[in-house]
């Protein structure tokens, strides 16, 4: 097993997102690449405790990923 | 589906792209490229809530970009 | 022998994971890559003394590790 | 169309490049190639409202842009 | 000679670490990779001149490390 | 005509270099390569406006550059 | 002529190391690589005026280097 495998099991379920400076995902994974860029959809940003639901998609990049928590 | 997809589904089509450092733009997505390099049209840049509009295309450099949400 | 061949042997085991920025990783070493990406199952995210369980699995991306303590 | 593709549409003409860390130029482009490695001339240093004139050209380096705006 | 030959004559050596960040770890060096991955036993991490034994193993990534001194 | 073409032009020249971190030199351009590696002579360092002159060369590595100015 | 030739020709020969964050080095270069790591003996490190004379040789990553003079 790879770590990335867990990211396939993953698909279609909700998955929590950290990212560099502080600010977090929660969102539904429609998809992902080997460079763990990130499709979710139904997502709300977490910064600092404030929670904003975001509408439609939102397309994460990588490389501003901390961890992925499925 | 790759995450990237949804680009090709969102062009000609409002975006929001965060960037790193917290300034973020609203614009029309021209094209982009598998780096992330996207080109807006229409855009305005927006950092800590003051809006302003950009007039013509900016080409924004996708390793400076956090998320898009289409 | 080589430095990521320790990771072989730690697979299944307790882990320690340093990440940039002041945060750390204790969790069951479930897979690795190359990249040093990791999975990490009953983890627990330790930042400033401050202890939070994770419930799941944990996928942390390499570029943020620091070190990794068998 | 490709992001970059705007550039060879703006050869010869004014463009403004946002730097990371607050600096921008606004300057004649007359050369860039795919790393957005630019060539810039009769180019305007603005850091924080402050504009300083620059003769002679300026090779700005691609990967401390953020965006060009043509 | 390659700078990296002096961690060949190095395995089993007591080394010192300096990393980016300020935190340093002197060990002995089981193991190297061209990237400069490093595993360390017997390491001991200070930062700010206080010293903290770590027990077993301590896998360093490349990217972090400033310079070793064997 | 690329952006790097401007360095031959410059070769035996006068160059100012900006660095990240508001660090520059001004000195004469032995030597450069594709990733903007630059050996210059007689060079002086600026910081913050204090002028400190450089005997020999010096290798100024490219990925630190901001901008070059011939 | 290439910058890194300047390398060739300080082998054994004392060289100052200016790294990123404020460090810098003095030492005798004893080899280097073209990713500009270095390996140096007979070093001295200066932090803020600050000199500590460090025994054996010391090898510097390249990565985290501003300049070398020879």
């Amino acid at each position: 097993m790879r770590p990335l495998d867990v990211l396939q099991q993953s698909l279609h379920k909700r998955v929590l997102v950290e990212m560099k400076g502080g600010r977090s995902y929660r969102g539904v994974l429609d998809a992902y690449d080997q460079h763990l860029n990130l499709l979710l959809s139904a997502a709300e940003e977490v910064v600092k405790d404030e929670v904003t639901p975001r509408s439609g998609v939102t397309l994460v990049r990588g490389d501003s990923i901390v961890y992925i928590s499925p």
